[in-house]
């Protein structure tokens, strides 16, 4: 398993890990099979998503602080049930396929941590190459 | 890896592929293992729900077209924030478990390619099996 | 594939099976891979969240339920098309990571079966392991 590490800078924040996942692929030299990428935490998710528009990162924020609301008269204390809910909405889970030894995306995808609670230290991303 | 190419027809659709996937599960010929089924676009995902009664599929167009709205301030400029939101929400990836060399399902389910910007040709749809 | 068994108690239910899961994944004795775990109704789901303060677990129901109306001119006779429609937005399956023959989690995660159409006897969780 590989770990990686990332900072996230404002209360939902959206960092691309494509290169990250692709660099941990070639390492591990698998023809042919999937990659897990996982997220250990239980106020965020991994999503994939458009990699052109940075509009669509903003749209994303958008949508996602006005489909849950964030205060609602929650019993936990912590103040972030908004962000738990969104991470399993989301999923904290997702798993590509590898072919000819990549990574294999649609034209405009790439693939996504998502924080829902930031701004954090030491997030991490924790991903499983599966070879077929 | 395989690839599945369909045509959608409208702009919420919802298109059953199970026996795709099984032709290739088939195909394959695996034993025990899990199928990785992923969407290469993002404005679509791909769902697993009831296969006896249409009006479940009416109905869950009608709440995701609910759910995100159409037009909200959006910031990109192609007018699909709804559909890219979806998506992600949704999620382009899913596995389901092979045993006995079949496509393990529940009474009631199918999988169903779900397009949220429809419609369009040649949306595809891409399959990678996973032996145990 | 192993299956797990269990009773769900209220309309919206949450139920631990990392216990269950874990189990499992000692069983089969996998150093490295991953466990794909699926729910074979169309009306719950495969969550990963807090496992310490269960004040969580009464905020999630009570946003799942705000997020998609119970009643809304639905087709669907069975009336429960809310529960459909946040199956396929939860998912009914989830890949998590193994490694050292150990359930890879964050701190504060565990996996659990949402119902959301219970109470009901006899709902399944079907699990696969995959070795890497």
């Amino acid at each position: 398993m590989h770990k990686i590490i990332i900072n996230t800078k404002s209360k939902i924040d959206i960092v691309n890990i494509t290169k990250d996942i692709e660099g941990i692929v070639k390492k591990e030299d698998v023809k042919s099979g999937i990659v897990t990428v996982f997220s250990p935490h239980t106020t965020s998710g991994i999503i994939i998503n458009e990699n052109a528009d940075s509009d669509v990162k903003t749209d994303l924020k958008h949508i996602f602080e006005k489909l849950v609301p964030f205060s609602d008269n929650y019993l936990h204390m912590e103040g972030n049930s908004q962000a738990h809910s969104l991470s399993s909405l989301v999923s904290p889970s997702i798993s590509i396929i590898i072919e000819d030894n990549k990574l294999m995306f649609g034209t405009w995808q790439d693939v996504y941590f998502i924080d829902f609670d930031g701004p954090r230290h030491n997030r991490e991303i924790w991903v499983q190459v599966i070879s077929k």
